[in-house]
């Protein structure tokens, strides 16, 4: 609703729209079916069945069986919920926890939290593409090693990691492997058998669905101990009314997923290439961060020498388009992305990066004016930069 | 949708229809506003200024300022935060928590749960009411007590607790006193400030707005330890990509309760006592639970000798009445509630329980149907009771 139909809106890594398909599914349920799940009258009973169908839409999506598959208020409490809930569970039989260097922040600062009551936490670091290397994980393993943490993919550039290697390894050596597939979950294939994925949690904004809830998969026979406590709701792991509404949103939004995504992925893909080639292609200085092949097909993710992300965004947005510096969780920081620290950027490098996150209704035409747009604004503050000389 | 349009939906503590026009102004947030708060461009400004005027209108109906309010998924959120929150803050000072008898099972299992990690609790009781008793807390108070939780009122069985006396008493002691307003807010007046409440949670479906979504108000200069990490959103206490169209929808109620909910407590309130006379003066064997007058607007509540509620509500749905036997999150277990044994009743008393609850939208027809069709139905139970004979 910025600057009436003009706006080109890539920050979907931020913020998506929810499809119109899944708004339509969850209005009865604001007007008639208020009935709670836990009630025994007709209402309570077509709210149990909801809530049935939508755990089956969302385990579909990922290889899982229905039971397998709990609600909760978003990707920062599946987080948070995975990964408290395993280590508190598993904490006689060891402290150490492993996470890759480009975790979303609910992982990181969760384990910092953890490291605070006395677990131990390895950061794995990453090659300069953004990729982890499963090895050097297997190589950071202890006998007190008790959790793995590494996200499916990375949301702000793009790199799709190794999970089978280290679900594989991580099996083997009976260590619980934690998952974050928030960013990859309805853009790329998952199947958490294949994958050996004990936890993984995914976000419904993510999926076109509506914000404010996720899911956490948990596979048969593994116990957490749950983070908040009440009437014991999604099996004594996230007390508290189910938001039925919501929920029922989320599990449409994963049935168009796994229907749709092939089909999504590679018009974005084509979209995505075309918006990488034409600013490597037109514009100096400009690179692209996170790895070339092994990416998200709505992620293209740059760095321009010389100027700010900020700035970048604030000129764009004057323009129509509507783009990112990074994760929006660290945005009003000041601090640079800890992701691109990570792929070895220095901080003024990492200070001049820009985030263009595709949806599935991006159009040709919107890359066409963001292409034509870009160059003018970077011009434009490279004219500004007192470090920058034309060459 | 149960029945087509004949159902009469008395469950609204369990679970409550959204305000249209609640729906109304949360649609916007699913179609265009998609921008993330913290994001930079102008969809993240217009969310911010959405979520700032969310946040007025909440702090508004409970006479708190908006920076006191953080945005949660609920109440039963809200209230781990609260007590979580505030004794793992506290806990160098002392380990002692007072909660009444007939708190919510989101206050009563994180209690339970805090327990075993070396916390004390005491639970106070109350009379055959359900009335806590101010002094009765104040007695058990020690120099290790850091935190007294009580409800302002019961959404069960509808009494309003003293709140201001307690709240008066805990301020006097600098023991930290958080209320459970959930079943409260909206329904009868509340101010913070008079009350002398350091934390309160509060609902929005209670509210007539969406499930998923509830609020803390936490007074300025009191200190909580957040109990999941992340991003840091909301003050660092609730970190998670803002639920933007509840927020807004859960502002928007709270601003239609604060400008209507004297005309519809009056309303509900003339149709409680329709169920209450009608149930006493008609129906044999046939009690309140509860307090007489200092009772919620909206909650008229019974039991019934020689029968079960189960059966009650069932027979009820089938004549299109849905009610409930108590509060929702404990429907699922066999267990009498523990408010109802709380109050003195012996089991099989508190097994017979019936939860008249309310909405702005119940009419006189309504009560009518209900009170026709209840006298079949416990008639119909009772004849098949073997505990009972015809006096």
């Amino acid at each position: 609703m910025v600057n009436g139909l003009t706006t080109v809106y890539m920050d979907n890594a931020s913020g998506a729209s929810v499809d119109k398909r899944v708004v339509e599914v969850m209005l009865p349920y604001f007007d008639f079916s208020v009935g709670n799940p836990a009630s025994l009258h007709e209402s309570g009973v077509e709210a149990r069945k909801a809530l049935g169908a939508a755990r089956e839409s969302v385990a579909a999506l990922i290889g899982a069986e229905d039971k397998e598959i709990i609600f909760t208020s978003g990707a920062t409490e599946s987080n948070n919920i995975a990964i408290r809930g395993a280590v508190q569970r598993k904490k006689k039989k060891g402290n150490h926890i492993i996470i890759s260097a480009v975790e979303h922040m609910s992982v990181v600062n969760t384990c910092k939290d953890l490291q605070r009551e006395g677990f131990e936490v390895t950061t794995v670091p990453v090659d300069r593409d953004g990729l982890v290397d499963s090895g050097r994980i297997a190589d950071e393993v202890t006998d007190q090693t008790i959790l793995i943490s590494c996200m499916y993919a990375n949301g702000e550039i793009g790199t799709i990691q190794p999970v089978r290697y280290i679900g594989a390894m991580a099996r083997e050596r009976d260590i619980l492997f934690h998952v974050d597939a928030v960013a990859a979950a309805g853009k790329i294939p998952i199947d958490v058998v294949q994958d050996n994925i004990d936890l993984l949690s995914i976000s419904s904004n993510d999926l076109y669905g509506p914000k404010g809830v996720g899911a956490l998969y948990i596979r048969s026979g593994v116990a957490l101990r749950p983070v908040m406590t009440g009437g014991g709701q999604e099996r004594g792991l996230r007390s508290g009314s189910e938001n039925i509404s919501g929920i029922v949103g989320m599990g449409k939004a994963c049935e168009l997923a796994k229907d749709e995504m092939e089909n999504d992925a590679r018009q974005m893909e084509a979209l995505r290439e075309k918006l990488i080639d034409g600013v490597l292609g037109n514009m100096k200085h400009s690179y692209l961060t996170g790895h070339m092949t092994k990416r998200l097909p709505n992620i293209a993710s740059f760095r321009f020498s010389f100027i700010e992300g900020e700035s970048i965004i604030m000129s764009l947005s004057d323009l129509g388009v509507e783009a990112s510096t990074g994760s929006a969780c660290s945005a009003k920081t000041l601090e640079p992305s800890h992701v691109l620290i990570a792929i070895g950027l220095r901080h003024e490098e990492a200070h001049g990066s820009l985030l263009l996150s595709l949806n599935k209704w991006n159009t040709q035409a919107e890359v066409d004016h963001v292409l034509a747009s870009l160059p003018l604004v970077v011009e434009r503050l490279r004219a500004l930069s007192p470090l920058y000389q034309e060459d």
